[in-house]
């Protein structure tokens, strides 16, 4: 049986006041869109037809390369009937149809799947939810043995319906051939002008075909963005999910209210045993976190693998970075891309490591800049260190050999060899090659003077 | 019709536990009472009296040069009607009389305002609010047409006034010329031996003025400070009404609990479209956010412009600064005041910027002190530069050209000029002028000697 | 009277999924079985027998010089019962024993002494709570007087039954010579051949000995910790509390929600009078905050004595640190072990100093290394001043006299003396003592040099 899925995605979203369109907006760093294009390829969608309007050309270029989706433009929105029409000539003759909403973003596969499995016993299905307020929602309407008869908008709703909580919630499937059949028959004659999808509600039950409904695991599933407020609402609900997951996987969260994690379209966090997570981390792309991993208060983590052991000090921020076994990171520590330390590696308070091996057990306490750089194991990299790598327009190498010692406040300027065991005396510029073993020492010579203090002036 | 506004602020707040007189305790960086004075003043109101006692010297000193506050002492607290007693000289002989309290902060003008237009009736209007526990409070006795009778306080009230939900909040407006006529009667013949300012109440019912209730908006207005629980919950409830201020004019708040605003007496946040706040950042008093602005988590911005397209990155610090567009900040930037930066300049991790101009499209990227330095265009700055501004007594000014490169760990000791397009090698330390296009280097020779590393003490 | 103590601590926790027994995982930074024992102790507890069984070794050596403690052996878990028994042998022939659980933390003292003094009337004291959903709990059954008769398991409980609230928390106080008598009578004829202790509930009724049941002041202190999303509400509950201390005895929280107070073993947090607390502080052991300290936000403060009037900036970092008064630390600043400042001196931001002193009113403000250092009253150190305390493989001290300026990006190669007064040009690398009132320099000569620029490779 052919699934396939009509997302709407043309409103304008006037109420974000955004030059972006609203499907384009973020939850944990993906596009609504694209979080609702994601739960329908879970339920194995051939094909995935994209209603854009507002914004069209924004919306296409972010997804241009993905093969799966098909486009259909409404130029002038009429209603969600008239949005589903834009699709119908993509759609197969047969098999079932998901109608989902680029701006209802965090609907579940599962859910999405008893709805396909409704349909595909020759039913209409409907997902709804109860409201405890369902003020402004249509109502469905059921006659005396529970079946469903019509979805009554609030405004044409009667008392005794304004009394009814469970309310529509747009989602719903229907198999193909009905829409096929179903869709060229509805009307705008209504006050809006507008083609309203929910009135395929009745002309299944005059063509005797049930109307089946279902209700999410949770509500937030069939929650709309209009504005910024519901987009944090939504944002905060995911995060919450996110972060249990975390921790029924045994991560220690210090606070489960203050962890975020933001996938965006990577498959997000990994970890290990007994990863520990203090209050105030952002987590986001991709990041392993091995067994035992520490991580303080106040990181932001981007794009990292930390393997077992390693104990990462609050105000750290990593970025596309490769940490290896029980190494030391921080306070204030910055790896940028390309970092990478090798087992029980330092790297202390107000460093920065930028496309460089740190080697095994080597330091780089304070105070420091290593970039384009390779350091051998048991280096000690002094407070105040930089490697001097960029003359303006070019970048070069900086190697350091094992078990080197770089004095306190030296610049190497790159490219630039330090031998094994060499050393470098404190204050140094270093501008040539030093041999293994040696001692390199570059800076004037000191001399005492008297001296008159200056006065103010 | 003149409005005065009379504000009882002589209360110790023992339950402070506090130096500061209480109403000068903040809530988003002003004191409560300063709420109070700026919510009166939105209702134009003719002539603002304080009445204080502890801590008035305190209280004046802080609101001294305020033109439209005259001041009256209540040198013992003997109750509201005493308390307003205080200040009845100066009130004038008509008009209306608005009774407000300096540790109640929050209530909102267009609540002031729906009081004074019930009073300028005639009538005495008085503010109530319904509480599931109205334990403690005094409640509001109607007779069967639902006319206010009077207040009973919860100690004196019979079982079936227990049960009443609707309690006084002792903010009320009345027309001044009754204020003259009842306070006078007031009696102090209770267990208490005080004057009940809300023995009005029933003055005003025996007069035949009727007494009118209004019901504010948030019942949070009414709320009184009294420890440091309350003042925290106001505080988080007036962080979330600005919070949700900002959402609603088009600003991604990644987490709107973890979003500090504190106006203090400064007109706040100004956004422009499509701005980003992530978790964690704290803006106090003036900022203004440009189109496109992204903050990222962990940061604190004081007082500063922020231009549009720029991007302020992770644990940055910004305080009295201008940054115009499509800069670059952070992480781990901090701009003290008077740093300005032009068009498209970068400021990195660990650099602090003091009184300084960063030209269009220069880079101060890594570890480096910027202070009373003026940088021209394009010009990079290396890492661990720092402009030695100060000897000890007196400061100077540092000046570099466009496009000069200068090297890192260089010291430049002011004050000093850098030409254009001229470069200082690593590790200088630059005591003249250098010419423009020029190469300065101040530095030792480098040599590389036979060394005996030393060994463990 | 002799009061002795029983803690069930042999489960193995695992939906923790940890390498750490369940017990030995912290709340506020102290293991939860240690949460347990100091409540016991609170309550002069004579003996506390804790029964291990998982993870037996690694508890017992947690806990291994704590005088107090005996320890019993349940090799296989077969039943609270069973494991009561393993400690039997232990326990006097009179007086009282509370069984408590290892697992459920946050019991207070307070609970117990009232379970303690029910059972010293020769009575079964029972801890109970009313759930909302008591769901899988064991019902409280009592006859029409309102006598507790039984506890009946949720899967053996009669509609009826299962209707009854009132729960089971498993905490109880009990005669010490009826446990010896009935323990051996316990049977584990049932469904999961377990030995359950709530069967002496109904021993008790039959004995005739009446059944007194207790409620707590918080439900929370009946909670156990299977999962770390209820560690994780513990935690947060927990911390509410302690937050709410700090409030009530006059400080200053911006977001009680955002403050984290982990006292581990130690008595915590101490304050003095008008102490400010920003958003996102975590006080980490013993803390001691004296008059009118402020603590921006985003501060990480960890055993340290910070005196009054001292302001610490946003983004600090102090451990193990003595900070006296009306000092400025931060923002960016990092007291390491055994950093002590004087009155009135400054540390500023990118700044760290280890094991060193810094004098009265003397200011280290910029991009600073400052470790194994004495630095005298009103000096000065510059901008990327790094003191070279590390030869690769012993530390030496440096000593900088009262009054001495340390120009920028010095070197101040350790063991060396600084004298008073004494200046040190920007840049020096100083390697030799310098005389009071001397300036030393140790740094290149400028030269100007025509130059061609580097162009791109």
């Amino acid at each position: 049986m052919s699934i396939e899925v009509v997302v709407l995605a043309a409103g304008q979203g006037s109420r974000m006041k955004s030059q972006l369109p609203k499907v384009l907006h973020p939850i944990a760093g993906k596009p609504m869109l694209a979080h609702v294009l994601d739960s329908a390829r879970e339920v194995n969608a051939e094909a995935l037809h994209v209603v854009v309007g507002h914004g069209a050309e924004q919306v296409q270029s972010y997804f241009g390369d993905e093969a799966d989706l098909t486009w259909a433009l409404q130029k002038e929105q009429n209603g969600t009937g008239h949005a589903v029409m834009m699709a119908l000539e993509h759609l197969a003759e047969s098999g079932v149809t998901l109608i989902l909403y680029g701006d209802v973003p965090l609907i579940q596969s599962n859910t999405l799947q008893a709805l396909i499995d409704i349909a595909a016993k020759e039913q209409l299905g409907l997902l709804t939810v109860n409201m405890d307020d369902p003020t402004g929602y249509g109502r469905i309407v059921r006659n005396e043995e529970g079946s469903v008869q019509a979805i009554v908008e609030h405004k044409d709703a009667s008392e005794q319906q304004k009394a009814i909580q469970e309310c529509n919630t747009g989602i719903l499937a229907v198999p193909t051939a009905k829409l096929h059949e179903w869709l060229p028959k509805l009307s705008n004659d209504n006050a809006q002008g507008e083609y309203y999808l929910t009135d395929i509600i009745e002309m299944s039950v005059n063509d005797g075909m049930p109307v089946e409904t279902l209700q999410p695991e949770f509500a937030e599933e069939t929650f709309g963005v209009n504005n910024r407020l519901q987009q944090a609402e939504l944002e905060r609900w995911y995060q919450g999910r996110l972060v249990d997951g975390l921790m029924t996987d045994g991560v220690t969260v210090l606070d489960p209210q203050r962890l975020d994690i933001r996938p965006g379209h990577t498959k997000g966090v990994t970890v290990g045993r007994d990863v520990v997570i203090d209050v105030n981390v952002v987590l986001e792309g991709e990041v392993v976190l091995g067994d035992g991993v520490y991580i303080e208060s106040h990181c932001v983590i981007r794009n990292a693998v930390i393997a077992p052991g390693t104990h990462v000090k609050a105000f750290s921020h990593i970025e596309d970075a490769l940490v290896k076994e029980g190494c030391e990171i921080g306070p204030y520590a910055r790896l940028r891309p390309g970092a990478q330390l090798e087992n029980g590696a330092k790297v202390g308070n107000f460093c920065e490591v930028k496309k460089s091996i740190i080697g095994e057990g080597s330091k780089v306490n304070h105070l420091t800049y290593i970039g384009d750089a390779e350091i051998g194991q048991g280096a000690n990299i002094g407070a105040g260190t930089i490697t001097c790598n960029y003359d303006g327009v070019n970048k070069f190498k900086t190697v350091i050999g094992d078990g080197a010692f770089i004095g306190s406040n030296s610049s190497l300027v790159a490219p630039v060899t330090i031998g094994k065991g060499a050393t470098i005396g404190a204050g140094s510029t270093i501008t040539k090659d030093v041999e293994d073993d040696k001692l390199a020492v570059g800076r004037g010579r000191q001399k005492n003077l008297d001296w008159q203090r200056p006065t103010k002036k």
